[in-house]
């Protein structure tokens, strides 16, 4: 039983009151607490020793890492984050410093966003260090963007680099905040996730919610050094460089590896030029690339050179 | 290096912003969003297998309990619960049952305080479950109370009986929020805390934040049966019923125990009668009880048919 299998078990039972507009299944919960002209997102996020961190990293790294998630989410749906409480499972004989360390991590990333941190706990957990942070955020309601929403003949667009994100960038990843305000004030986004599980996992959710389908380009998608990187140590060095077995490599990192916590969304294509455009101006370091289009069905295709074939499971896992 | 020392290492670092009315450090955090007369609250809670339950318990037991100790923090506030989120920290093996249970029963005290479950996640985790939930509820501005706040001559009053919770208690209590704002729409309540470490601890807490001493009285705190049943079964039987022994035994429990989550809170004396009676009418089933006064300066005393001493430590260690 996978994750998703489970939380479609589990959703449809959640009891729900008539503030929420956006419930559990989207990358934050949208609720209407009364605000004049705000929603408020909440959005919670563990991460857990010995699956998401080693205890060898950097703690500062670690309490970074868990409050970042975070961020991406509310990102993902186009707010400002304000305020988080994070709870500390830790073992008995845990060093305060450890802890300390972890907070200041924590905090300085709060800081950089305008975060408050408000509350939270330590509790002891026998083993294994965790860490839970909540945090609440708010969008103004016409700006909220969700998984669903993506229509036929939107470009997909996604921020940044992809693949090889355990090299490091996992640990140290800028939350695209101020790029998705940007995004949301100035263009019509239709749906939007963070790549969290890879991109062929997350398009497939936008896919799903919106009930269409995509076409990638290969050839488009942005691939990362450290993907690259992995690719040619994957293989003999006569396949390693500019072979049709190296990009392939390289691709599948960047379709599945996930953490790569860029922003995944669409826009209609008839925007593609003037974003792309403007994008460079307002964001000259990161790359925006327009990797594919919104398709009708249900299928997620890729293209490359030669043919379009459908995406297998989660990744293009074909080899020539 | 106990969780006060190290919160009291850390709350000082937190970030926080101009929306933050109360921060870390109380039993929610206080936050204003610009709701014209709501205040938000802001909590989180964790419970851990080994800690707080034992696989063997009844998972709907385990889902309840991780949110009605979230609940009663919001009813320490006097505040209403609105809008919940839960991480599930599973072993590798979980069984599907096992969370589809611990949902069922954290869904059905959802369902009856009108409380939303609007997110979360499952994440792997070693060895051990935890259960962290996030809880947002509102509060109206003129009403929220803090554990600062109690004055000199106020009565320190608790609801319901104390001790031995841990012999079933734990996991069926019922979160104080009805009561809670029944106090505090007709009193003017100064300090008000949930007992989750033990009045003796939970009681210091409020003398801390709030600069003062205080007086118990041990013939009036309220000893649950679980108390006096525990008492009884660890002392010789001519000891056990009746004896300064056997009622120290179980006043002790009552003191120390903990998770109990009743509510502790101070009014002004001149208001005790008019409460106790009131109380009695609104809520018949639950007792009310005094159990003394707050004092100047900094000493928690208790008094008993003797003398006036020193509660010692967390608890009443004497044994006459």
């Amino acid at each position: 039983m996978d994750e998703l299998t489970l939380l479609e078990r589990l959703i449809p039972k959640l009891p729900t009151q008539p503030s929420v507009i956006v419930g559990a299944g989207d990358d934050c919960a949208v609720l209407d607490l009364g605000l004049t002209d705000r929603f408020v997102l909440f959005k919670t996020d563990a991460i857990v020793e010995g699956v998401h961190f080693t205890r060898e990293v950097d703690p500062q790294r670690i309490g970074r890492k868990a409050l970042a998630r975070c961020l991406s989410d509310v990102a993902a749906m186009g707010g400002h984050p304000r305020h988080a409480v994070v709870t500390l499972g830790l073992p008995r004989d845990f060093e305060l410093e450890f802890v300390e360390q972890v907070y200041a991590g924590l905090n300085a990333l709060a800081g950089q966003f305008e975060v408050a941190v408000v509350g939270g706990e330590t509790t002891v957990h026998p083993g294994h260090v965790f860490i839970s942070v909540s945090l609440i955020g708010d969008v103004l309601k016409n700006r909220y963007v969700r998984r669903a929403g993506a229509e036929v003949g939107d470009g997909i667009f996604v921020t940044g680099m992809l693949g090889g994100s355990r090299e490091g960038k996992h640990l140290d990843f800028e939350p695209r905040i101020r790029e998705a305000l940007w995004l949301t004030e100035h263009f019509p986004v239709h749906a939007m996730i963070d790549l969290s599980d890879g991109l062929a996992r997350d398009l497939r959710h936008i896919l799903k919610a919106s009930g269409v389908g995509a076409e990638l380009r290969a050839q488009s998608i942005p691939i990362s050094r450290a993907a690259r990187s992995k690719a040619r140590a994957a293989l003999p060095p006569d396949l390693a460089d500019g072979s049709p077995a190296g990009f392939q490599l390289a691709l599948k990192s960047a379709l599945t590896d996930g953490e790569d916590f860029e922003l995944l969304f669409t826009v209609p294509s008839r925007e593609a030029v003037k974003l792309l455009d403007q994008w460079k101006a307002a964001f000259s370091d990161l790359p925006l690339t327009c990797i594919g289009k919104i398709m009708a069905g249900s299928h997620l295709l890729i293209q490359d050179k030669e043919t379009v074939r459908p995406l297998v499971a989660d990744g293009y896992i074909h080899f020539a």
